[in-house]
């Protein structure tokens, strides 16, 4: 028995307004042939199949032709659950239909404790949820963290567990200890979003999505597949690619393997004059490139002038601003919103935000950004 | 052989801010329960199943039941084409799958010359398009009336036609003479939508969508199923519901069969008090109301008030109000946005829109359209 693992697609996916598409499609042709190879009994995606609530067209015909590619073209099936950046309605249209040829996309809390039977294997699948969820779906008012909610579930999957199986688990969340990294959005705002590895020790194997890290959490039974391709530049360096785990009677043995991007991320630091000059040492000029510059007090329009050599930098940055003793020293790019939030509240007050003001910004947060990718 | 023939859903439709999704599913059901009844061999759906480019997520759950339960749950093969409200990426994702299922969306124009065969009867499928689409489509620079793009794709049907056969167009177009109601969106600015009835003699019957008059057309072998359900108040008193089509090797028939609205629609002249003392005959207080009072010069929030008594008003006018001389008096409900645009400007210049200019507008107009509906 063959698994194929994969997660966090985000097709639609843009960066600074430049679209991945082009890139997403390069790596799931690659992912294709791999299954083409490999010929594994199934694929798994663990979550975050599209990067908005509300794709756009052009992104739902990438992920249209990826999935009927492998399923219908491979007639390989495969059991893909929703992530936190995926409208469970639009990712599960045409659920009934996709069903009957094998693709399985699992987005209904009620079918977490009917597991997905292949042989001896048997397969749980934990859609992303929020605390919330729980608590509306199962009546239950006293979940209020994602920990209390995974436990709640994990209870009852194990009431029906059968042990002289294999049992896996497919889910999209945060184990406690993983390595998270600049492009996964926050579960959750104002609660703790980890759930410790403990909680999952009644399985064989658990097979996640939404860190992006391949390698994000050491252990020998819970693995990330990591992302499709590097969606930050906290990723540069970073491998990415999809998992293989053969299952037979009495051994189990599992491999990542990479894929090769079309393009890959840096992070450049350079005196502005260095880089507009190619004094530096760039292997391939169309990669996505963020700029760290020194000496460019007096140059006007310096993106437009640097992506005529390197068409694909998103971003650059002046390494030579000088902070101002009353000016917040705060790495945003490292912090959540809420805690950019309090630190400006507590620099601008000389108070801690917290108790009903802290609940208030969060409420206001949550719909702020909840308000831009879904409807 | 026997085609039950229905189009113009606008699943997701609202009237001023009103859902009318439970109207919609309420007649769904009785659609579902006519196929059940009349077991048809295919359901033929001429365009307009969703009433936006970019549906919300209740519609995408309505439409995804209504299909499943015919095709799936009844075992009904089922045709649809997009209509010119329809995004035809949207409409037609998982179609590979559904396809396997007997149902089939119809959207790619290339699909138009290869007719779907069942027995004795070839059903040509001709989804929604523009000119433009015509011209791009097949690179013909000639193409730029509604008239001249249909010619071109009715002629390459003939050459692939075979005559012994009963041959049925499905389409969703504006035939020459039909009779159109206030809820259809124009299918083109700033040329002539309409395409005669002569174009299609080649067909043994034609089952058409966009006329939301299920008689909206008098001919033999052309047909409106019309709309799904009543969608403006022009269309008070306006049966709905959907067509049954008989063949056999001797005789043709078809009926008009209606169905049962949760709500009707009602266009009520009466003075306010009247109406606001339930001086007046209503058979069912919960149907949706356009008022049009008299002796309200002094009522304020009038629309509220009235909403106490009949809680689905859509619409409430003054009749008694005074117009002044240098005010322009059209009927704007009657009148199409550039018709409302071209009587603007000749009020106020004294001169006709005419030439680049009036180009210029209906560009924008077009833009500004589009962007409503889709990304």
């Amino acid at each position: 028995m063959k698994i194929l693992h994969t997660a966090d697609w985000h097709i639609g996916k843009t960066i600074n307004g430049q679209s991945l598409l082009e890139d997403q499609k390069y790596v799931l042709e690659q992912l294709y042939e791999a299954v083409k190879e490999h010929k594994p009994d199934v694929v798994i995606i663990s979550g975050d199949l599209y990067d908005l609530h509300y794709p756009s067209k052009d992104a739902m015909v990438v992920l249209e032709d990826a999935l009927s590619k492998i399923n219908l073209g491979l007639n390989t099936p495969i059991i893909a659950i929703s992530g936190n950046h995926d409208g469970k309605e639009r990712l599960n249209y045409g659920e009934k239909w996709f069903a009957k040829s094998g693709l399985k996309i699992m987005t209904d809390y009620h079918d977490m404790f009917k597991p997905v039977v292949m042989n001896d294997i048997h397969i749980y699948v934990m859609p992303y949820f929020t605390p919330a969820d729980i608590r509306q779906a199962f009546g239950n008012k006293d979940i209020h963290t994602h920990q209390e909610a995974t436990d709640y579930i994990v209870k009852h999957m194990e009431e029906v567990m059968d042990d002289s199986k294999t049992n896996i688990l497919v889910g999209h969340l945060f184990v406690a200890g993983g390595e998270s990294s600049d492009s996964e959005r926050p579960l959750s705002i104002g609660t703790i979003e980890t759930v410790s590895a403990q909680t999952f020790k009644s399985f064989d194997t658990v097979m996640l999505g939404h860190l992006h890290h391949p390698f994000a959490i050491q252990s020998d039974y819970i693995f990330y597949s990591g992302s499709l391709m590097q969606y930050s530049f906290s990723e540069q360096n970073q491998a990415k690619g999809y998992r293989l785990f053969e299952y037979s009677e009495s051994s189990f043995e599992q491999n990542f393997i990479p894929l090769t991007p079309k393009r890959s991320f840096h992070v450049v630091q350079a005196s502005y004059e260095d880089v507009i000059h190619e004094n530096i040492t760039i292997q391939n000029q169309e990669d996505y490139f963020h700029f760290k510059l020194t000496n460019m007090d007096h140059v006007t329009d310096p993106l437009m002038k640097i992506r005529d050599i390197y068409p694909n930098t998103l971003q650059i940055s002046r390494q030579d601003y000088e902070v101002k003793e009353d000016e917040i020293q705060l790495d945003v790019h490292a912090l959540s919103d809420i805690e950019i939030i309090k630190s400006f509240y507590s620099h601008v007050t000389d108070e801690e935000l917290s108790g009903i003001k802290e609940e208030k910004v969060v409420q206001l947060l949550e719909k702020a950004i909840n308000k831009g990718v879904d409807e």
